[in-house]
């Protein structure tokens, strides 16, 4: 399996780095490896303080599921099949912003976490590091 | 950037406290600082007890954010955008009751966090520690 | 039972912050109530962040025990017979600084917590707030 | 107060990722702001998992006590004056390997925690991060 290095999560934050002052936002970005653990974090200046949490919680959920944070929300939701499960895993982020990295055969190797920004501002830039080559 | 010092604390918390009197209600006022550290707290005799966890607990979700509290619990709903971010970061509190202190150039230096009654009651009261100048 | 009012903890923590500023330091003084419930918290301006929550412990343990932190401390040492009793109440802390307050008829109502400098000093001032009448 | 941008970050990782190439060692490297929040992290290749939490401990503790670990560690061995601390504040590290970073007066506006080597090896990476102007 191919293994996220510490200079592909470089290459990747600084493109979600990008895309985010595009937008004028202040983001904080997580990538964690297969395993879900941390192998890179960036704050923006100004970036809100408790998005930090979110980020890093995000990055985990998406790598944990091998499957965007939105996804577990569509189905987490009250009456949904999976409510509550952010109570587990010693908390989980569903709402948008954690993507999963996959490599060329589609295996998960990582994810990203962004949180900073709306919903959808948080999304784009997780796509904007997933992007990146 | 300003410091919130306890001599600004105190005097939020006499004024909240003075608010509480007049409503007849007993509050938990937590005031943190810029980074979330609790600098000052009072319980009034016969605040409820539970309200001791919640009231720190606005403040530091209020100074994470650098909005009301009240402003993330209209997100946070079933359906809304970050339903369940009251889970990260330890614990948040997302009803009103708790909001961010600004300095003369708009930079949050602090919050406060009320609880005791109604969230209208702790809002009042949030309201008051704010006011004073 | 003699309940310590908000009133009994401003009077023993500005006895503890006049004696705090005759030593130069700077000092996190916490009062809980019998039930090991905050009742006040003050942090004096460049008292160590990390010295909030060692004061919080040393209150509500001392109050747990009904005896000094130190006490704790001479027990707890490896070989002692309480050997890792910190680990439990979701944390204790068995260094001096914690003193229980007790009433005219030696029944414990609260107990103070101090931190922020040496032990000798965070003793010195925790018993100059139980001095107080 | 100087705040430590993520740009200043960026630069005193990069120091010490240098240092510990030279030193033949992969190294987790956490930089942290004044009120201890993650600002900067990176996991060299094939770093242990295990030090990534150690060098988050690592870069609060220092912050929160305004002090190098190590000598938190001098104070917290069994019959010493903190014995136990490192069980407050969700867990310190007091060992080796944070140091605080202060501004032209003196002032901590941050910290740095390193993990992945030896204790001297840490050490000497943070002692390469702290040296960056």
């Amino acid at each position: 399996m191919t293994e996220l290095t510490l200079q592909d999560a470089f290459r990747r934050a600084e493109a979600g780095m990008a895309r985010a002052a595009e937008l004028g936002v202040d983001m904080n970005i997580a990538i964690v490896d297969a395993g879900g653990h941390l192998l890179h974090f960036v704050r923006m200046d100004r970036a809100w303080l408790g998005s930090i949490d979110i980020a890093l919680k995000k990055a985990r959920t998406a790598v944990l599921f091998r499957m965007p944070t939105a996804v577990i929300g569509g189905l987490s939701q009250p009456g949904g099949p999976c409510y509550g499960i952010e109570l587990t895993n010693d908390g989980l982020v569903s709402f948008g912003g954690g993507l999963p990295i996959t490599d060329g055969e589609g295996r998960t190797i990582g994810a990203i976490g962004v949180s900073g920004g709306t919903v959808e501002q948080d999304t784009l830039i997780a796509e904007a590091c997933l992007a990146t080559p």
